[in-house]
């Protein structure tokens, strides 16, 4: 039911002027926590793994279980559903004014193998959640509102890829999790690996994206917030660093006449852990891989490789962690005649900042229902990544227990998952009330 | 030709109590340096690999080659050459008073694979060279002399522990680097594994056993010094060091909020260095191994399991080093919540002393030679401390170039091969003298 436009006007500007007064009808509005965790247990059944979570890999037949158990959810709530070439699951709620772009908001529901019940899942429930509350509350959009569940996000964020026209033959012809190529597992879910022109979105054709997840760590839950408005998803940069020493006889050769590639990797561990925890800011850096070579107990290894990983919101700290790590790493090189290489690793992520003006709204929607809320980075990598290069983009983090996640033993409670829905939903329609323009 | 008896026992006073007044003749001979170089080429053309060392493991073709060349070398120095069962090829020279026990000495010919030229072999072709040399100056031994060349000692000193009556059903069924297991290597060099008794030594059966071997370290090459008294066969002992964190997101973890297992492993390597360099005396211990879990440069390690040798010719020593690596690894788990477990595995051998008066005798020739010797542990593992725990045993060790071993670049000069089997050559005749007695 479309509002008179008078209504709508008064609105906006109530929005625009006063964040939290709301028109009275939809600030009463609340998601269903019980609903959403009946939900969130029945898409649990597709892939159960023993431990109590979900091995649902991308285009497994659990996988194939749960989207359909999804495109039931959205089309019980109204939404008309299509699947895009790449095998995302958009279901469209017309909005009053067909000539506005979309605002869309979701997930994704495919899980690592051994993976919990909420990474990802709480985020297309809570879209749905959204669409139900506007059912039931006869409340119509502006815009046309568009529920994603992204394909393979495990995988490589595969679904908000495709959106950005950045799937290759290269990525096709990768082995996922399934067994499957990404290729075949698009085909087998339903979509056209040989189209997926037709998935790109061009820019302006989408208003606002929004995705809800867990935080997949522990600072929400540590210090007992309910919300986490998440300022970005953290770049991401990763090296091999290859140290040089001379392999001989663990027995032959003296402590004093070694060049031992082990003893310098080791300094360069903790060089790497003291730079990225001394500098002010939120940087990580970790080594969380080392091979000897040869490798064997009786020989000094002659060659250490390892990894190094920093990730940050920020690119130019992340080059200013390396550099400082690096220059470390000459004085460890001279001191033990053990010269070190880098190589950087093509996978590197750019900080993909998320939209001021929608961290502003979700926080303001946050305080108004009485939550409270911390500006926060994304440590891990998600579709909103992808989406905030072809849109205004917001996350909401909602309380993961004990900040454990890719784990059966992963959590959120009912009320957590409500709030985050609830913050979604007021999010969603000031959206629409135009506070972007 | 045995020497009248008065002879002989003058001989034995003026070696006890003026060790450099050997018997005028035997004192001007010397090893042949030109025809040892030229058999150690010759020997190096059985198994040679492109890199101009030689791959010549145990029971394989080039083995077998090389096992009828030494055959044919012992046969012409006139010795009579038998195999025991365990493969281990023995030339005796039958000496003057049968019912004394015999003096061995010798090595082996096997090598690692992608090994050098002179790793076993030095020892097995200066010990035909002492008796050549008797030969060419017809001089008969009161004692019986037996010249060997063990079976297998890169494969676990399988000859020299069948001597001991230690070679089982586990161990005979270990595959080789041939890719046969030890018994059908046995088998197929003509031993016979089924009757392994028949190879045991018993004590008493042994008057001295002597190994020549080359360093496989530098400290004599760099502090150019002819011959190594070798004081002991240092003792292994080897564990497996588990180092427990918690796994967790490498980008939502704070640097402040991880049990990183790798940190502390790093620190753990470093006390590991620290300790055995800090404390006095030659004691060495080596981290050649690490692997973390689940080793993904995008998570922090969980559990790193590394490799923890520490090797002395005092097992007292030894185990105050590892005391104290633990103590400091007390420290390092406590300060990071990561817990860390020892798990000794059973491959430790005990250190192996050297007889003291061969010792004495060794550097005594030594110095009567002209040449310098310094007093050394052996830091690698040798035939002769499985000897030693049946006979008095000595061992000479010579130079290796730049401490290089187990590799096509090991390198000892004839002069240097030469001085050890001069150094040898006195040492069984002084043994033959009496002066054990």
């Amino acid at each position: 039911m479309k509002q008179p436009r008078f209504v709508r006007v008064a609105l906006v500007l109530a929005i625009l002027v006063l964040p939290s007064a709301v028109a009275a009808q939809p600030s009463e509005i609340r998601a269903n926590a019980d609903r959403m965790e009946q939900r969130i247990k029945a898409l649990s059944a597709f892939g159960a793994n023993p431990e109590g979570g979900v091995s649902r890999v991308a285009f497994s037949e659990a996988d194939l279980a749960g989207r359909a158990y999804i495109t039931d959810l959205m089309r019980e709530a109204g939404l008309s559903v299509r699947m895009d070439t790449a095998g995302n699951i958009i279901g469209r709620r017309a909005g009053g004014e067909t000539d506005l772009p979309v605002i869309m908001f979701g997930s994704h529901i495919d899980s690592v193998p051994g993976g919990g019940n909420y990474d990802g899942d709480v985020g297309v429930i809570a879209a749905i959640e959204v669409i139900q509350l506007l059912q039931d509350n006869a409340i119509r959009t502006r815009h046309s509102l568009e529920v994603v569940s992204f394909t393979d996000e495990e995988g490589g964020l595969t679904g908000s890829r495709a959106m950005l026209g950045e799937i290759g033959d290269a990525t096709l012809n990768v082995v996922s999790h399934s067994g499957m190529t990404i290729g075949d597992g698009i085909r087998a879910v339903g979509g056209d690996p040989n189209s997926l022109d037709l998935a790109k979105r061009r820019p302006g054709e989408i208003k606002a994206f929004i995705e809800l997840h867990i935080e997949q760590g522990a600072i929400l839950h540590d210090e007992k917030i309910d919300i986490g408005v998440v300022e970005g998803i953290v770049g991401i940069r990763w090296w091999d660093v290859t140290i040089e020493g001379f392999a001989n006889h663990a027995g032959t050769t003296p402590m004093n006449r070694r060049q031992d590639a082990m003893v310098s990797a080791a300094k360069f561990v903790l060089a790497v852990n003291r730079v990225a925890t001394n500098m002010s800011g939120r940087q990580v850096a970790t080594v969380g891989r080392m091979r000897a070579e040869p490798g064997a107990p009786n020989v000094i290894p002659g060659e250490v490789v390892l990894s190094l990983e920093i990730r940050d919101l920020s690119a130019d700290k992340m080059q200013r962690v390396f550099d400082q790590i690096k220059e470390e790493g000459e004085r460890i090189a001279a001191a033990h005649s053990t010269p070190i290489r880098y190589a950087e690793i093509d996978v590197a992520s750019a900080p993909a900042p998320t939209d001021e003006r929608i961290r502003r709204i979700i926080a303001a929607a946050a305080d108004d229902l009485g939550l409270s809320f911390k500006f926060m980075p994304s440590g891990a990598g998600h579709d909103a990544q992808d989406m905030a290069r072809i849109a205004p983009t917001g996350m909401i983090f909602v309380p993961s227990v004990n900040g454990v996640s890719h784990s059966p033993k992963e959590f959120t409670s009912a009320e957590d998952m409500a709030n985050g829905a609830s913050v979604l939903y007021r999010t969603v329609l000031e959206i629409d009330g135009g506070v972007l323009e």
